[in-house]
């Protein structure tokens, strides 16, 4: 865990890495394995599982659900981990609220509208949103 | 804090202002300089941000979860508060479950569907349902 | 409840029965009433409400909200039961994360997909997904 990090009770972390000053927000739950960068902030009742790694500067927003496994032959994995996906977030991106991530990598500079469902990867800076997230227009990047 | 408020444990709540005979359930979050009216129930796993005022005999159902930041400029305000935006919700409004709000005025007498975003001003009474969300029928205002 | 129950703290059950090896994750609530079969997960931020029974073999993914309320009359039931509507979850069925299930009917062998709305009785075998939930397409039952 970095300097200055903030962790608001009650939220439950396992064995995960924080950069510094990252916000972690009450009601949390991140798994092990999971790696957020500097000055990342992640809003109260979100979730964060195995095999996501999350860049710096970032901000995931409330009741934003990460996953990794899609359910995609008929039913869970139930522990087999050969069947879970790594998820991938870049830096300066921001997660609205209620969003959903299936298994993908998101590159840096993205925006994710509020209720968005992101299934596919996303490869190009701006903003997304919709069930499934589609791209809605640039953002400036530094 | 008015009379015959019932908070259920646990339930982060910081200065806000909850009228007579308000419910909260757990696992909720309320911001300060929220407020809310006579008779609002407030239902689990929901957040409510500041900025957000919220009417009486109003159902605020679980998971639901308010914005003020439409993270316009390709990011978060972070705390630049010239950036956020307010919510104002009218009285006799029922917001389902898992629904997601940005920063809109909502008028009385709505009903807005369980998993809906929504993302533009309520003006008339109604039924709304959608990502986005979209007028779905008339109610009967009393 | 049944033997080698796993509950994850903090959460909320109230008079409500688990299954053998029935696993609950951190931050749910599990109303009075509800029934969950055997070797079914529930994961962490889910809302389980009176007047829901699933079966087992189940996967309820992570923020996943039942309702038994369509607030069909232009508001909330209020504790008028005989507006409440039950819900029925078959065995071996997979809920993704942040799902919402209004009060609906769900044979077995069913995979709900990450962030949907379910919002009529589903009853054929397969994959379903999106706001609302159509069908996608098959799985192999065994």
């Amino acid at each position: 865990m970095g300097t200055g990090v903030t962790i608001v009770a009650p939220s439950n972390l396992y064995d995960c890495r924080l950069g510094n000053s990252c916000f972690i927000g009450p009601f949390c739950e991140i798994q092990r394995g999971v790696s957020i960068g500097d000055y990342t902030k992640v809003q109260s009742h979100s979730f964060i599982c195995e095999l996501v790694t999350i860049g710096s500067h970032c901000f995931i927003g409330h009741g934003v659900m990460f996953t990794n496994d899609r359910l995609a032959s008929g039913g869970p994995a139930m522990g087999d981990r050969t069947k879970w996906q790594s998820t991938h977030v870049g830096d300066h991106v921001s997660i609205g609220s209620n969003a959903t991530i299936l298994p993908v990598s998101i590159c840096s500079h993205v925006v994710i509208g509020a209720g968005s469902v992101v299934t596919k990867d996303i490869t190009k800076p701006g903003v997304y949103a919709g069930n499934p997230a589609r791209f809605l227009r640039d953002i400036s990047v530094p």
